[in-house]
């Protein structure tokens, strides 16, 4: 087979349109030939559970998925009786970008609270923590938190121990959607457990394909009193690998050693050169009309154009609207945005901003 | 990361065990770098519906998934209405090793029938096909056949045909099990498109996984008239990839070229040289108490051995039991069996059988 | 078996604490004795049919169930597809009272939007009605009202016809959770037909249980293209009564004469009536603090109470809280609340309310 | 309402083709006026509760339900994980009779077993029972059996006995499906415990409807272990109640005194005269060619009769063809069938068999 698309050019309508880290790849053909046990009884998944321990701690358990909603619907059943439900941001990708699957493949309904930035607080999680017992309600037993957030947005450790701390007593569990965690880790400079499980994280949805894997993220149970049936649910819902080694060797590849952040903080460093440029742009005027409407903590960066622009922008570069009816964007860096990239983008924003 | 296995050793457990073939990481690397649209706007999701417009004609759909559970479930739902049952034999893959997924994630119920060998027949489907129109019983509005079939065995045009003419006028829709498909077409020795569409098939799981991909399969659509919103139903049942790419790139590998029959032509024959060679030594007495439970149509060989033999054997082999009350074990041949595990295998068989 | 309760208790918790109309229990009796075809082949089902004839007009189809929750999720789901999601008030029924059966028996997503006073406009229905034909987006294609609503206010026709107008050009459909609709024409003085069929509600749940009957729903397909397979999913969803007939039964005392209306213009009444005294009382100062949250245009009122006054007052009468968190009570009439009941209630207020 | 039907015509079709008998309606009536705490809270579920202990023990729990299906998808559900699966017989009304809804509601999968009286053995059991720990086998962790059966048969106390101590080892639990469970106390002329929870049974779906009731049976855990969130996965399941009392006051009226024992002994001893009589006729050759295919233990007589005999006799008097290809039927007698029915019934055989 031969390549069918023009290898130089990139955008930034989201990180899971880049291709895949060339570790990533020789570990898929490092895994190859021979025979391996399928569905992971293999070398390379067992090998990823040691590699998750080192990160999170020992008595972690990593179930590799196929992807994201995969990673996340699973997780959160496994945390759920059939009544439960789960409080999550009402810009939660749960809540607005996984089609339903949550509510139709696992029954769950979701208490989405609206949030400023995207970050669940324990005072907007009470508006919808209550009801315990009471069967005409469909019961709060789990908040979920993203991090970074769909907003590009970072949770300190501090406050995801407040929401942990607060909900803990309440008999709730604590889910995170990790689809973007090293970005965090990378923007926090801390290690993966310090606002994880040290901070009172229970289930983790770990996220590789975001951040140069080609497909591939992990249930990461880091309180198995808080999971249950994660084997069995895996099966059911479709997202047992049979040859899970190659799955497994992608992770490994992320996380055996420093890849995970290597690549995370090149996608942060994208955004914040994205950031910088315009704001120096605006400061000189060479950039007219921008303005953000989030901080810029991980690879994304949210903004609003003046009339016009964004379409025209397109021209050139893709990305996507976050909320046409006020022109805002998204702009998101991935592990191979170039920063030559960056700037022919911010040019090309000048040009359209001050024609 | 580094190979973690032996890399020479191979067993008979299943075609899930062997790894990639080397054309398929070739594809994959070749797709690799730059950006693509995600979620299968990109240039190979694109020429991968031309690759199954070759093989099947016009008008055919493809929607590529992550493995054969997700192909069949969100297939057979795309096929059915919520009140929906699907007849199938009672060793079907959807009816025993897919944990329940057709009935939790779907609703399907499963209306199995007993059969010999695994096939069903117009006869054998009528046990089954009735009661439309009454409320109390889940409607049986779709066939679903393996090809080739769980048990090693084929299905003829002819056979095929006659199913699908005897169920259209009842309503009722047919699907196709593809999980072996290509080990089907190389024993055949016909076009994929003559014992699928030109048979009457409507919609069928395209597998991949087992004849060489990493992972990948794909729901095809054969008839759009017996196939509703699997745009929607492969995103709920978490069963879309976000570098789709990556997953085409592998269908493209086995489909453009004729690597789908390379493969399964050379399980098939292994299948073959471990039958005959069995056969062999059964006539010479070199080998003893061994008898063939099923055909050897494909790429598996079931057989009956002496007490205690499968379990000596696997102390050099792996494979699986059959039905262990009556020491019936499966061998299945891969696309990377060699000639040599063949013969050291019968050889060991030889050695136990005679011990 | 003996009366086990003090019938002459009555209170203002809900109009499902009360009990029986007569006439009801008399239609039931009409029913009884004799052998009739069981699951709805039964001369009262068929009565029924021309009975909900006669007040929407030809051509639709009644579908009786057991309760509510099996009305409105029947009904929603005969309306959507499996990837199909509802827009409704955050405060509707369906999205806070069923314990997430339409999530996890459907599958559905409920797209909720705050209102102040339980009414949906096209405004309100925009903030979620977009997104169309994007997999990732569970698709919005049935918008769902109340009415009477949840919190004791009424549409009016025109109300109704501009949501119809507004989004039956999108490709979407129109629910009313009638499990108040008599309160609502009792309240309109109009016709069933005029602020449904005619204002371009396309399924209805109506609602007999909160108006004197014992028990009963009925799913009102109102224009049969808006539905599909009612017959199968009230079976599956376990609401199908196998003597059937004496559920319609009920529904044909309530509506065959004007029972329905009666017993809605009496809740009403009393509603009004318990409003007008405690205005009355905070005119002239015998009730202090009080202050209503919601016109009172049905059976319900909604007030807010000063601290302690709540508890106080459910010493004498059941009431329930609507939002404890600011005094907020709700303080419903039923069929059989009388005058008395009311001044009673009202005399009490005034003796806490002014201690 | 006036009655519609003509109240002298009984037929041989089911047991719920019946209505309610008059000890019940007068239940109902008692239970009337007044307000009462909606879903459960009222004074008849709580003495509804004293009633099933009365017959079953202290400790065991009793949820009244709106119908059969609900009663048993419910109280399956209760008892298995989102992995779980039942073993049944092939002929049980969870299999055939429920529209699926076993599977589409619960999400389980039936792994049934032909058998040749509607019974469960241990080694019919052992069929199906096995694979427990592997993720591609639905979990086989629950037994259910119906007694009476669906084909008029009865397990002994022994036989539920045995069934009970092969399985609870293994780690599974076991229902009964109760639709008829009286007819089995009176046919054995045992107490209700005798044969549920003394012999080993867990959770028990009660039936009224089939005995007298107007609607309402109920989940009842006979052992609390077993069972797990019923008060949620009512509610979830639309199987709540709102005005509970009167599905409550029809159950006590059945069981408080001896009425489940009245109906089912009359019903049963219908049957046996139908039997009877047509064992006579075939003994004095007044009838011809028909031929019973299971013993008559409860209220179903189960036969074959000449070609075209069905057909006729059914213009007298309705019943349900049960193999019409084999000219097997099943006629049912309910509380309310009268000697003279039977009568007329086997006369107009005896006329058509030797016509």
């Amino acid at each position: 087979m031969s390549t069918l698309h023009d290898r130089a050019v990139r955008g930034f309508a989201s990180d899971n349109y880049s291709g895949v880290h060339p570790e990533v790849l020789a570990a898929i053909a490092a895994a190859n030939d021979g025979h391996q046990i399928a569905y992971g009884e293999d070398a390379y998944t067992a090998r990823l559970q040691e590699v998750f321990a080192g990160h999170f701690g020992e008595g972690v358990q990593a179930f590799p998925v196929f992807n994201g909603t995969g990673a996340n619907v699973t997780g959160l059943q496994s945390m759920l009786p059939r009544w439960g439900a789960v409080v999550a941001a009402s810009t939660a990708h749960i809540n607005v970008d996984e089609g339903g699957a949550p509510e139709r493949v696992a029954g769950i309904k979701i208490l989405n609270v609206p949030t400023d930035d995207g970050k669940l607080t324990p005072e907007l999680i009470d508006r919808e923590a209550w009801g315990w017992g009471d069967e005409h309600r469909a019961q709060p037993l789990v908040v979920s938190i993203t991090q970074s957030t769909e907003l590009g947005t970072l949770y300190t450790p501090d406050e995801i121990r407040a929401i942990a701390d607060h909900i803990h007593p309440l008999g709730m569990r604590l889910h995170m959607d990790g689809a973007r965690i090293s970005n965090a880790a990378a923007a926090l400079d801390l290690p993966l457990r310090a606002f994880t499980r040290d901070a009172g994280v229970d289930v983790l949805s770990f996220g590789g394909t975001k951040n140069g894997a080609m497909l591939g993220e992990a249930v990461v149970v880091l309180d198995p009193a808080a999971s249950d049936g994660l084997l069995f649910l895996r099966k059911l819902n479709m997202q047992l690998s049979s040859k899970m080694r190659f799955v497994s060797a992608q992770l490994i590849a992320l996380l055996e050693g420093d890849l995970y952040l290597r690549n995370a903080r090149h996608s942060n460093a994208m955004a914040q050169r994205l950031r910088g440029e315009v704001e120096a742009g605006l400061a000189d005027r060479s950039i007219r009309g921008v303005a953000f409407t989030q901080p810029t903590q991980a690879n994304g960066v949210f903004a609003t154009v003046p009339d016009g622009v964004a379409d025209a922008l397109r021209e050139s570069f893709r990305f996507y609207d976050w909320d046409a009816a006020r022109n805002e964007v998204r702009w998101m860096c991935s592990f191979d945005t170039q920063p030559a990239d960056v700037d022919a983008f911010v040019a090309e924003l000048a040009r359209l901003t001050t024609a």
